[in-house]
């Protein structure tokens, strides 16, 4: 650990507020900071002192002390506690660097944690997520896989194929010897048994990403229907409610709107937005394209015009594969340019887009939808994309496992795939790691985490 | 102190971090924090530990206790560090507030360090300055504010004037004997000492408040001699430096610009901008006001036209009456136009807006010339405004008090003169306050602090 350079970063949001904090971890952290502070003495304890560079005094500062390896870094931590101006945030970051520390990449502090032992890579890779979590789906999600069953799930995955790989190791030392230790057909079932494992995970990889970026719904529906009004309807009202977080890009308030905690992602916005695509011939490729990618489909029925319309639309949309395993919610829009009273076959939505009413009554079964199919939804959910690639890789390879053994493959060829299957598995918690994916994956985060 | 309210507010800049820090201060600090994570025991010491509402894990946090009186505030205080999620920040924030803390409203936390006299006004003030500051200059007056001389200053104008007002009562309490027991010449000139001090101390105002929000410049010249050009040169080299400081309004960015750690302030750039007014006449009323607002005059000439119409300019600008008192800079510009070399009869800077050529020894003059005076400036500068009015009230009542004594007015009448003197003084520092003041001072600070 001496040949570790000593990083230092503003941990904090950029900007302006009453307290920031600068980390400073690696083997000169207490030397360095020594230099400036009066560093409390025992481990874990804070100490009020003033921030010096030279003769000048820069802040009254907090500085917190975390001895290696009780740190999040696993390294000597100081945590500098300062008034939040951004003068005296950059002028105490500039101090440290120039008594020797160095400006840390994004993430770098979560990646010696890793490298340290004190997170595995998906835990580390769940450190971005919760960053990033906007609602209370995508937050559930990150802290389960930062403390839940996931990395538990993962590790009993390994085990078995480390328990077959040694079955395998057993037999090939004693090949020859024309000992056959492992049971073939008692192999083909254990290999069978973790393939499913695999499958069943990868498989919870749509849920876990439709939840971690939002249940995908599409608003399709003939031209002037009000797809248009019925989208900013939704999205309005979602960004009176996250207006006052500040920092939330344009662009996720734009595509995306929260219900009861759960993020729900429109498809297709641009189409909904710069045309009222007419949906007259239903063979038209994008509102397939859209009504395939979704989980739920809003159908936007202007109350105002002939419901035989719709109904022969829909009944279109029933040639489409997938069609059956979508929830279809009909939207009687403009229901304030209606005379009568409505009577509709189906459970649908009256609604104004334009004044609001019925809006509510939509957005609680959407809530509800989701509820449905999150209590359906296994405890363990793949989220992360990188991870679902590499189950795939697993997976491929514990199929040709299986073939080597059913086809009699002797066991230094089987216990190559095998091991394949081990080392991607590995790539997934780090147990096996390239600079490479560290970096692709480090830089998602954020400077000073 | 247990019918105060324990509050609680998100103390870090807001945005998305690596971390951010939640404060909670007040009697049922500790009581609240614990219904949710893992308090840590000793005070000044920071435990581990998640953060839950219920059953449901929100995050895993740092928890830092901070027992009274040791704390910013004076009374118990938890820091939570949290992932610096929107989403964990504000879910943490709303949790607190569920447990029965309310919302710090802005300064709060250090209104109650003020109202637990750990600190005074002054320097309570000092902090909304230190976290405001942007430069050097703006912060080494803040946190001389916090530390260093004034309260001393202000301690010492006190203590005077109760020594004053002692020697005063004393004559009061035996007036009835007709014993005058404080010599009226001796207690004149000590009225006018402490009168002097005051005046001094007002006098730094102007070039304290020049320090703090920037040395006023006026740029000045006959239309199309390139103002505009010079100011965007001015701020667009300055704008580079801080694009990398997310945060900074862009008010500030327009109108000030930092050399060497100190800022300059460009008077006037509305007119500079919209309009080159024309400056033919000088009887011109805002060109007159702009160069009385001025510290620093730059008087731009168009190097392509005679340089008599300069010269003609600036004659005339000699009647303003503290045109004597102001500095000078003469801008050759367009030098990148001219054909020959440029022979000027006093110290100039020519200089090419358009290119930049020159720019840099412009700044090193505007530099040198706020060190010059920097270095004549007294040890100790008024650099607020509320104090420069207080002591405008504190000066008057000396005026009266002097005058009472040299007119032979008894003691009980000019005693009134000096508690108003008193009085003024104690508004300051926050011996003497009223809501309304504590409410416009703690207004300016952001919410957390």
């Amino acid at each position: 650990m001496s040949t570790t350079s000593t990083i230092a970063a503003i941990s904090t949001p950029s900007g302006i507020g009453g307290i920031a904090v600068l980390r400073l971890s690696g083997p000169e952290a207490f030397t360095i900071a020594a230099r400036h502070v009066n560093l409390p003495v025992p481990d874990k304890t804070t100490r009020f002192s003033p921030f010096r560079n030279g003769d000048t005094l820069i802040d009254e500062v907090v500085v917190t002390l975390f001895r290696s390896p009780h740190s999040y870094t696993g390294e000597d931590t100081v945590e500098i506690s300062c008034h939040g101006s951004l003068y005296i945030q950059q002028t105490i970051l500039q101090t440290l660097l120039d008594s020797g520390a160095r400006l840390a990449e994004p993430g770098e502090f979560t990646r010696r944690a890793f490298l340290n032992g004190r997170l595995n890579l998906s835990q580390a890779e769940a450190v971005a997520d919760l960053i990033d979590a906007t609602n209370a789906t995508s937050h559930k999600l990150a802290i389960s896989q930062l403390r839940g069953g996931y990395a538990k799930e993962l590790e009993q995955l390994r085990q078995q194929l480390v328990d077959l790989a040694a079955l395998l190791e057993l037999e090939l030392d004693f090949s020859d010897e024309d000992v056959e230790f492992a049971d073939r057909s008692r192999l083909h079932s254990l290999i069978s048994q973790t393939y499913l494992r695999v499958e069943k995970l990868r498989e919870s990889f749509h849920m876990g990403n439709a939840l971690k970026r939002g249940i995908p719904v599409a608003i399709i529906g003939r031209p002037n229907a009000g797809k248009s009004s019925l989208l900013n309807a939704l999205l309005h009202d979602n960004r009176a409610i996250v207006s006052d977080i500040p920092g939330t890009t344009r662009d996720t308030i734009e595509e995306t709107f929260v219900v009861e905690g759960t993020p729900f992602r429109i498809i297709d916005t641009a189409g909904l937005r710069h045309s009222d695509d007419p949906i007259e011939s239903l063979g038209i490729k994008r509102t397939i394209e859209t009504v395939v990618q979704a989980d739920i489909i809003l159908y936007v029925h202007d109350t105002t015009q002939p419901f035989d319309q719709a109904l022969n639309d829909l009944q279109e949309l029933q040639d489409i594969r997938s069609f059956k395993d979508k929830h279809l919610f009909i939207v009687h829009n403009k229901i304030d340019l209606l005379k009568e009273n409505l009577t509709a076959p189906y459970r649908t939505f009256p609604l104004s887009a334009k004044e609001g009413t019925g809006l509510e009554a939509l957005k609680a079964a959407l809530a509800k939808t989701a509820r449905t199919d999150l209590a359906q939804a296994p405890d363990v959910m793949l989220t992360n994309v990188r991870h679902y690639n590499a189950l795939g890789h697993v997976s491929q390879a514990l199929l040709h496992v299986g073939k080597g053994i059913a086809d009699g493959l002797p066991a230094d060829l089987v216990i190559i795939d095998l091991r394949d299957a081990l080392h991607h598995l590995g790539t997934i918690t780090g147990q096996v790691t390239s600079d490479e994916v560290l970096g692709s994956i480090f830089s998602r985060f954020c400077i000073g985490k």
